[in-house]
């Protein structure tokens, strides 16, 4: 525990909590107002790690007798949480069986013969797991990030004067790719079905399905961009790299064919897309049942053991700090708290079109992303109170909802500690922090130009608004 | 998996689901039933670890559309659970700190100069932790059972032909009241908030402080008797044991004075004895929070880490499979299951008082356990149903919900494979089988003697009926 960290969510909390409630606001409200603010302010002061943060929060919604002990725990069976969780296990399949490692050998030895092509074969790969890896991290650091170690050491490009040889420019590229398969599936980043949850509570519901179809035109658009500015504003010295496909191929070839546990998961993969993208649509499935059907075809013929479950640390911390963070951002909708705020932020944005409005909101709600360490604490904090704002100033729901979920992922490129991949990329020491910031300021404006422009456009063909 | 125990569960569930519902019982009842049926008879027959089959359980119920997502996953934001799952996250501390290690020497430095004194030792050790430790697997494996094994290894008796010298005694006497420290706290073994919300369920209101005075006074004189049972139908060979005394006080000295962590803890724990039993009359603090104070005031002081909570893979085992057993038993009795099945036992007891309907009642629950491996699967299948016939006889409520729960540990006696912590002793191999069913028949026995008798004496003197 750091004590001088902790005082600083203690005292917000504290102080909110005398400030009279302002006028057209209940008590209750303002009350847990106080203790959503102060919890938020410790996931990003961080004295304890986010989990006992938000369980401190939950005790104090408990103990000053805010909320029921039913409603407060309500969080605990949230089926959007449930799906995240059961995402978590499965997505141990894909380490656990060497499926994650396969597939980047393949994408290597086929389009790594230069640095960009090796670019983009990281990018294939991230894309091809990030529909069942929630954690962004877990492909950054797991899967992507000992590829870029090994290839970039292959060709004695370490961190350091040999940084830029091809190790800073994978790195770089690897990073920003991963903010984008991170906005193209609700199942894709840990913080998307929080967004989703917020979306719902505010009666704009996305499923699935939905969000997959929306982002798929505007994320396959950045995944083909995005490698290509990183080449062009940091790139690598190095231009060809035959060497690194042929090794690729050789490993694979080391490899084998297929185990019957990658099979399994490969079909359990390719099943679980389909029930994601056809379920909702045309079986009446929920997402989260689909996944839990996958779990059991994993658990069933052994893939995954139920050790593996119960050791799954990530999946348990993330229950704990979506529940209660979720339980907080729906009970301060229901009880007004998110309306009232929207409402005066409304007053700002009031007299523009909605065009400009929602532009304004999107950008501050993208660059404030440089005061946070978590895409989740961030979504926590804003997310609502925009979209509601979005939504009084007459921005199209779906249009609004998607696009700021969008940007819940996109904006991590702006620094080197913006949410869990960055600090393991970075921390390899391959790029600097000034060259991180500059090429992050530069993505992030074309991600903005893109997600808007061609994804406002796409949304509009599918008729979304 | 074991592919031919899957069978059985399969075939149980799909012949239950096909066949025609009972007249008196609709159909979603009915196939609820079913998943219910094949779930019970998955946990008893484990072609998977408990936790998995109850998922498999939980995606039975969600793909068929028996019960809606939130209603399926109800069970997960139960106020109950939660409370035996944060109980884990504080039993951590205990083993962690050394505290409940410390417990043991202590009460072995003062009462171990015999035999007796030695059992009576470990069961004041294993009393005191109870409360706060929903494992009774742990309270056995973890402290108790390397107690026994260093102080029998200290006298040369070991498995074998020296087992009787006194590890056969000691280990039998501190399974037996470990039984019994089970049933005497709503926290002291993982079914008993089971039982609890079955109870609720039909309107039998069970808190923590009502449980611990109801089987203060039972649990105490069993307490008292079951060593000297043990020593008299399955006595030890050696009659002192001074050294044990003396090596424990020696230990005890290495060990220095308490750490700050085993102050925090010791503090810890009688505040939350404190609060459960006088929060709930006088605070109106739930259980629950209670729980999750103390756990705060452990990761705020350090005691327990984040980390350590994400690893405690037990509670979170718990916390799934608990979820999906309260969910179907819940459900069932809304859905009027169970009160159907009880009105079809009702008819076999009917005719007598209600004391012999009761106690014929309570036989068969106990001695049922004989078919059992687990407490928590006999409570899923029999508790609800044999506490509806009980009080449809004419039971007092309070009376027959609390004893039928007593025996939901006690009846863990019976064999070596009854519950958690009798593979644990059985298989450190100081008992024979024979001697081990001998002896837990006996003191079955006993037990439902005083708990009937005195039990039943001691609750009408509190006016619980």
């Amino acid at each position: 525990m750091r004590p001088l960290r902790l005082l600083v969510p203690v005292l917000v909390g504290t102080a909110l909590w005398f400030v009279p409630a302002p006028s057209g606001v209940d008590a209750a409200a303002w009350h847990l107002f106080a203790i959503f603010a102060a919890t938020i302010v410790g996931v990003i002061a961080k004295p304890l790690p986010m989990g006992a943060v938000t369980v401190v929060g939950l005790v104090a919604v408990l103990v000053t007798g805010v909320l029921e002990p039913e409603d407060a725990l309500s969080g605990f069976s949230n089926t959007t949480i449930w799906l995240i969780v059961v995402a978590f296990f499965i997505s141990r399949g894909v380490i656990k069986t060497g499926l994650g490692n396969r597939l980047a050998l393949f994408f290597v030895s086929r389009l790594g013969r230069s640095p960009l092509g090796l670019a983009y074969g990281l990018a294939a790969t991230d894309l091809v797991l990030a529909p069942a890896t929630p954690s962004n991290t877990a492909r950054a650091g797991g899967i992507i990030q000992p590829i870029v170690r090994s290839v970039s050491a292959s060709y004695g490009s370490e961190p350091g004067p040999s940084a830029r040889r091809v190790g800073a420019f994978l790195t770089s590229s690897a990073f920003h790719v991963n903010a984008v398969t991170s906005a193209m599936f609700l199942t894709a980043m840990a913080g998307n079905p929080l967004a989703a949850q917020l979306a719902g509570d505010q009666g704009v519901d996305l499923s699935w399905g939905s969000w997959a179809l929306a982002a798929i035109v505007p994320g396959v658009v950045s995944l083909a961009v995005v490698p290509l500015v990183v080449r062009f504003i940091y790139p690598p010295e190095l231009r060809r790299t035959p060497e690194a496909a042929a090794a690729a191929r050789t490993q694979l070839s080391d490899l084998g064919p297929m185990s019957s546990a990658e099979k399994v998961m490969t079909g359990t993969i390719v099943g679980l897309l389909a029930l994601w993208t056809l379920g909702d649509a045309f079986l009446d499935m929920s997402a989260t049942t689909t996944a839990l059907v996958g779990l059991v075809v994993l658990l069933a013929t052994g893939v995954l053991t139920w050790d593996d479950i119960k050791r799954e640390t990530q999946a348990w911390d993330t229950l704990v700090w979506f529940a209660v963070l979720v339980m907080m951002a729906t009970q301060l909708n229901a009880l007004g708290l998110i309306p009232w705020l929207s409402g005066e932020m409304s007053t700002i944005v009031s007299g523009m079109g909605w065009q400009s409005a929602f532009v304004l909101l999107t950008l501050v709600y993208f660059f404030s992303h440089y005061l946070f360490a978590s895409n989740t604490a961030h979504i926590s904090a804003m997310y609502a109170a925009f979209l509601a704002t979005a939504l009084m100033a007459g921005a199209p729901p779906l249009l609004a909802a998607l696009v700021l979920g969008f940007i819940s992922s996109l904006f991590a490129s702006v620094t080197h500690y913006s949410s869990g991949p960055a600090p393991v990329l970075f921390g390899a020491g391959y790029v600097p922090v000034g060259a991180w910031w500059r090429t992050g300021f530069v993505v992030s404006l074309v991600n903005i130009a893109i997600w808007m422009g061609v994804g406002g456009a796409w949304l509009k063909v599918i008729g979304m608004w």
